[in-house]
């Protein structure tokens, strides 16, 4: 087992039932360590809505292309999600293997096909033997219960160095609802899609039109908010699933919807924000926020550049206050900035003014932030009032080991 | 001193004295190394001809947008560059040392400021002392020879770990010409511009307009095709200088300028792929050809999704055929590709096809070309006509190492 991130959260958190939640982590023998969770199953009562935001990646998966079309009918009652194997550019056998897994979980459960939503994540291009993940769902039925968050977080990890899991509780119309989520990193993460794969569930009563308008908004402040690598994946898949199960007035538009879409935008950013502390590699989170552009869409062009830049992650593994940096990928982002109007600030610390450095900048504060596992990036490119803020982590020696060794 | 790259060529190429060119490259104290040379003069006959290429940062240094300008009356005396330090983002006093140091050359050799041209390569945002390069001009004017490539190339030089240069004879209605070059890299490293730096001269005679156009074909056939980190400089500079001593008849068209374009082009392309050689920390030299693209532009997206992607990059470090990460790169490109005709070769065997891996794909031979030094990979995406080759390196922990301490 790898280190566990030094940016990792203190503890899993204690997650509640969700009433018509049911959920199974085992394995199933996709990932090379023997007794290693692999398979996740979940099962939703009658009635539950299902949204979710997918992967533009135009080499998408098989089972990528299954949810873009049963998204479309807007109910769920299972959830099949492996690790281990992406299921991605297998050609015609991926397309057998999810029709088959697709099958026997709607046989099983007695639902419709278009009620069951798969995912899978690991190595892309190696075909899955025919029926192997169908014919373990028996067994992970058997292990279904309100509690197993655990089992169901480690059975999606990869190169994860730890499960991700973030829970809210809000109460609608007077009555309590449950927010809950897990996802998985941590490489081949870049944002403009979902995430690699993450699931909430809530007990919250809203339709499937009202929960895809809450989800792809908390994607695009969360998990589109966020780089490791700049490359993106072939299988991201980010689904929520609304049991309806909590006794509040159903949700039926966007303005009903306020309290739930406040605490699914933050449950989304703490699960997005944990994919960045597991980073393939990490040693320190970072937040860039860039002001002053000339779009809200300009402002997160720089500060992805500023966030995808190796020389700039290459220097805060370095713990170097290298702010030239941050200038050269300011310059090289292509949208409007004043090179003479740039204010950069590491930590707080303001550090340029009038196309230098100031006359009073004092590296020693911005020296002793850089040691720190929280580094801090503002820039205001002096042009507008867009701004964004996104999230990555350093590059590494970790990245390096771990990208140069993955299949092998 | 690092480690001499091993893709590094067998030794610096000799070259001959170009009529018309003086060269010198002397030490004056900007590098750390004690008694580096990191000042490079050049001087020209009357009537040379000049064209460039710089860089299209938004926040390109002084010496760049001084040669910006003065590029527009077409004529050269003086070259004057300095490593050690970029002069970028350094508001007036870096204005102010481009006009002492291009005032200084124009007092000693006797010409017009516009006929000076300067470059300056290093660490981003730390002011030089005001008249510092203006003062060393003397000595290094006493040193100027017609010799000197190798005191030049090395006078250039950053974190290279060898001297770039190129050179190719042609003749232009039966009279011998040269065409000669020297470059430095090696990281800030992005196409789309031309490289941190590069001189071409040569003995032709050719007026600046037809020049130019010759020298923007070139960059976009080399420069324009490498990537080390996708990192673009706010430093990059291609100039190329004709003092016209070579007596056939002067090119004032581009049709009487195949045979020199073509020569350009080479020694461009020479120079690119030694700057990709020289990489920090590359190990490896690799080509992505993708064909069948929906046109030429998106051919080169592609291919420089490819060649930037960090997963790839790091699978050719670690020598392992991991052609996912190829149809990843791809799939995230953003241009139109076909999931299920693409197919993809490494080494010249192919691997891919209907969406799958082929069904008598042997690794054995894949894996034994991953452990050369020259790494081929074609793609062919099953759109179109559209084609490009770019020119990348493999990520490896020598760049952790060399841009985790570059400044200290």
């Amino acid at each position: 087992m790898p280190v566990i991130s030094p940016l990792a959260p203190a503890a899993f958190p204690v997650l509640p039932p969700i009433a018509g939640l049911d959920l199974a982590g085992i394995p199933i023998g996709l990932k090379r360590r023997p007794g290693a969770r692999d398979l996740l199953l979940a099962r939703f009562a009658p009635g539950t809505s299902v949204a979710g935001v997918l992967t533009r990646s135009l080499c998408a998966s098989a089972p990528v292309e299954w949810c873009r079309a049963a998204l479309r009918q807007g109910k769920a009652r299972v959830l099949v999600v492996n690790s281990g194997n992406s299921n991605a550019f297998t050609g015609q056998s991926g397309r057998d293997l999810v029709a088959d897994t697709v099958a026997a979980a709607a046989g099983l459960f007695g639902c419709a096909k278009h009620e069951v939503f798969v995912a899978s994540t690991g190595v892309i291009g190696q075909p899955v033997a025919r029926g192997h993940i169908a014919a373990k769902l028996p067994d992970a039925s058997r292990a279904l219960g309100p509690d197993a968050w655990a089992d169901a977080a480690a059975a999606i990890m990869t190169t994860d160095t730890f499960p991700k899991a973030s829970i809210r509780r809000i109460k609608i119309g007077g009555v309590p609802v449950t927010i809950a989520g897990i996802a998985k990193g941590s490489g081949m993460i870049a944002p403009d899609m979902a995430t690699m794969l993450s699931f909430v569930f809530t007990d919250a009563a809203v339709t499937s039109p009202v929960l895809q308008q809450l989800l792809k908004r908390a994607a695009d402040r969360s998990f589109n908010c966020i780089t490791v690598d700049s490359d993106t994946s072939t299988s991201d898949t980010l689904l929520a699933f609304a049991t309806g199960q909590a006794r509040h007035a159903p949700i039926d538009s966007i303005e009903a919807a306020r309290g739930l879409s406040r605490a699914l935008d933050e449950v989304c950013i703490d699960l997005a924000q944990q994919i960045v502390r597991d980073g393939e590699g990490a040693q320190k989170f970072v937040t860039v926020e860039v002001t002053g552009a000339a779009s809200p869409r300009a402002a997160k062009t720089i500060a992805l550049s500023i966030a995808n830049s190796p020389l700039v992650k290459t220097a805060i593994a370095g713990e170097d206050a290298n702010w030239g940096r941050i200038v050269m990928a300011v310059g090289k982002a292509g949208e409007k900035a004043e090179r003479d109007k740039l204010k950069i600030a590491i930590g707080g610390v303001p550090i340029t003014e009038d196309g230098q450095a100031r006359q009073d900048y004092d590296e020693a504060p911005v020296a002793a932030h850089m040691k720190t596992r929280d580094i801090r990036i503002a820039v205001d490119v002096g042009i507008g009032r867009g701004k964004a803020r996104v999230w990555t982590c350093d590059l590494t020696h970790g990245y390096i080991d771990i990208n140069g060794s993955y299949r092998s």
